[in-house]
């Protein structure tokens, strides 16, 4: 099973300042505006690395939930991988057989879930290569 | 300023149990012997995304020190984002001016730091792109 890298995700209390803030120490910026997803209490954002191509992703909580505890408790910063993949669902249940995984709709439009649970503590995330949903126009 | 992930950072209490356990569930695999940097105080070991080419190191504390704490306190998982540049002295002296920054011998025998103060909660180190000691051996 072969997956390509599609973004480490970070969890911020701010969206624009981290955009700011990571922008101005990395030379990254947003690749496009920020996504409010209402149904999982999240707005993200994507920065693109120029150099390589690779994706950061800002998530904030809009909502109380398991990632406002997360960011309360923890605080701002690294919280997952995403794994590109063809078939979500197909790779969802070869990775975790037996599990029950709840697929949403995710950020630019595409499926998306996480694995039940993390490996040697990292949180890894799927999500289809190719949007489902209304493309890639930064509407939620 | 342009830099290229060189890997993403995991800290965790057994490399031989990480290896195993992340190369089951994701499919990478060692890409050299894990690598004892006593000077640090740990020990790593790099796995390379057979589909897109991307690093993911796994450090393991081998003496009491601040990766140790973080490993006692935060548990295992995701730690730092290291980006390759061509002249670790100067980006640094760029991205942290007028901080004093402790430029080491890192992984795959590169000079490494990590600079001073993490940015949006993400701890960010350097590497240099080509290795300053003993090429790629995999000798500590």
């Amino acid at each position: 099973m072969a997956l390509s890298l599609d973004h480490v995700g970070v969890v911020v209390r701010d969206l624009d300042e981290a955009v700011h803030r990571f922008g101005m120490k990395i030379g990254w910026s947003a690749i496009r505006l920020p996504e409010r997803l209402d149904h999982l209490g999240v707005t993200i954002v994507y920065l693109r690395n120029g150099a390589d191509g690779t994706l950061v992703q800002f998530v904030c909580p809009t909502a109380p939930g398991p990632l406002r505890e997360h960011l309360d408790l923890q605080g701002e910063g690294l919280h997952h991988l995403c794994y590109a993949v063809d078939d979500i669902r197909e790779t969802a249940a070869a990775m975790a057989p037996g599990s029950e995984i709840t697929i949403v709709r995710g950020g630019r439009g595409r499926l998306a879930c996480f694995l039940p649970e993390p490996t040697v503590g990292v949180r890894i995330e799927l999500t289809e290569a190719r949007p489902s949903f209304g493309g890639f126009d930064g509407k939620a």
